[in-house]
């Protein structure tokens, strides 16, 4: 069960991410739609459009959304609404002329990540002494601690990724299409609670060595090992799990591979502790899959923090000196990739806790056997 | 039937982008994940991310697309991908030192609109001397006038979404949830071959009045009027379509509205031909319900361009001098919005001709009763 997040959670956040603001140096923030305005307000506007929709929070003012004249209703509605003052524009109007008097002419700001290029440009525009950042870069620890309320949503979207991965087991792999088993896995995930659905990796053979594949017309055979990489949102908070079966008794280079994997994803869990810095969480699974000789094919970070976004800092990965601290979410997920050939990677969300870490995904992680 | 689009087309899109930029006084072109990217290259990447994907088009090398180390199968396998340079990038390195060396120091660019921020800021970090500018703005025109091809697609796309509407007339209405028809026009867009269901708006009696309203949890009334505003993508290109049905027969002042926005549509659409300003289009739509009485009840724009987006230049708006030339599609949707009471909007997509309009949407505009 968890609690609806009310006007007063909303207004508690926008206040924290001032002093932060200001603990930073910056003059205040300027948030577009995305993941950053959601947290902030509840707002989520079903349409990211041209027109501008804007949160300003500076210390001048009350929080502030400029928003179009014609989406003010639904702004209005969002559950945020109350501790926020709106000023709508209207077409044929320069709403950046709207943002302006908000701002100082010579303040730093930071910007959410996702506000488009075209929104910062209208306002450098319009303040040519003013100067940004990303939210990201200057304030990269905003979101990345979970509260009791949002740790819950956490773990029932990992609860509800795990179900649907228990089920797809059971589905039939041979004879059917990448895209076959990634509706499947879609709707199992609906099935179990997700509101929206973000990823369906199923890379079968040599498509399992591009990482980033999503899934295609290649029809499954026997004796493949296939990734599987799923998950989207829960209640505004995301699942993000990877697991890698095969399809009949694996080979030997399959089972090698993945054990070396499954030790890597094993003990870069076991070094979660607050204090640790998070290169050190990429470090200790990236030495594992080095020392078996595989260090060349696992071309990516080892993990990225995870809330009402599925990436976000921390970053596990090298240069990044930011110690753990409780309620950080992240995954953690090596992978060794065979160009042409297969790819195997293991992921789970964790959570850092007062003395190590906790896993929000918590099905085998033993090689499973699909038909 | 459509023709697939080959990697001869997109370096001629390249190229004619080049040459537009180089009228335009611009040392080149930047674009991030999203629709410049498909039209440019044909690369659709499934997630956009914080890692930076970007197209860099210039006169001083071929055109170039920096990539993600693991994502660059998937850019690799793009059907314009013949026609690029691929540069590919590690996590834990930084993206915007890969782009500065293909950049003049103190050039002045266009950026796609929805570039994420974050990354302008990384290339204004990188190369202070540079400016830029978003893309709608500096090349409003780019995509504006379709070709023969484009054309074909509009056409499907509006025909399909027709037999949408043309389906759902027969559906339930009454005692449903706005949600339930909503999902039902979704259902319908995909059978009728739409790829991706962008909006399915259902606003019934008051949520009519929000022009931006999606479709609630409201059950639907006899004697409601109600929007139905849907669209999505067919091979690549939008529909973007609304007509306004009541449950039952209609009251005299929901027919009297009615039948206003219905000549404010058609007169607008009358007014097309080339060399019109877009503008006009807008002027004539709006006077018609001025002269009715309604005017401050119209709170949008008249229309917007559509093709690869769903709202891209030219927009028929007051101040907007561009004149209509052959080959661009649009959508022309006055409505009157009355707070509280109910919505009604008619909206078409249409294309200009050499001696004036055609719509591509050719359902009836009669007010329709509905279940």
């Amino acid at each position: 069960m968890t609690v609806t997040f009310t006007a007063d959670d909303y207004a508690h956040r926008m206040r924290r991410t001032l002093e932060s603001a200001a603990s930073a140096g910056l003059a205040g923030v300027l948030v577009g739609i995305g993941p950053d305005l959601a947290w902030l307000t509840g707002y989520r506007p079903t349409a990211v459009t041209e027109r501008l929709t804007l949160l300003v929070l500076t210390p001048d003012q009350p929080p502030t959304l400029i928003v179009p004249a014609l989406e003010r209703p639904d702004a209005a509605a969002a559950p945020g609404a109350p501790a926020l003052t709106l000023l709508d524009w209207y077409d044929a109007s320069d709403p950046y002329r709207v943002v302006a008097p908000l701002l100082r002419p010579a303040g730093r700001y930071g910007i959410s990540d996702s506000t488009w290029a075209m929104h910062l440009i209208g306002l450098q525009e319009a303040l040519p002494g003013t100067t940004y950042h990303a939210l990201s870069v200057c304030l990269p620890m905003l979101r990345a601690v979970k509260d009791e309320h949002e740790l819950t949503r956490m773990a029932a979207a990992g609860a509800s990724a795990d179900a649907a991965y228990g089920e797809i087991l059971g589905a039939r792999f041979a004879g059917r299409r990448e895209t076959e088993v990634a509706a499947d896995l879609a709707a199992l995930l609906r099935k179990f609670g997700h509101e929206q659905v973000d990823f369906t990796v199923v890379g079968s053979g040599p498509n399992g060595a591009n990482p980033h594949h999503e899934a295609g017309d290649r029809v499954i055979e026997n004796g493949d090992a296939v990734v599987l990489d799923f998950g989207g949102l829960l209640d505004g908070y995301g699942s993000d799990t990877t697991r890698t079966v095969t399809v009949g008794e694996p080979g030997d280079e399959v089972r090698e591979v993945h054990a070396i994997v499954r030790r890597a994803q094993q003990a870069a869990f076991e070094a979660v502790r607050p204090g640790v810095p998070c290169e050190e969480i990429d470090w200790v699974a990236r030495q594992v899959i080095r020392d078996a000789g595989y260090g060349e094919f696992f071309i990516h970070r080892t993990g990225h923090g995870i809330g009402v976004t599925t990436h976000e800092p921390p970053y596990m990965v090298a240069g990044e000196k930011q110690p753990l601290v409780p309620g950080m979410c992240f995954s953690i997920e090596p992978g060794i990739y065979l160009p042409g050939r297969f790819g195997v990677r293991i992921e789970d969300i964790v959570t850092v806790t007062a003395d190590g870490g906790r896993r929000l995904n918590n099905t085998s992680r033993d090689l499973a056997v699909v038909a």
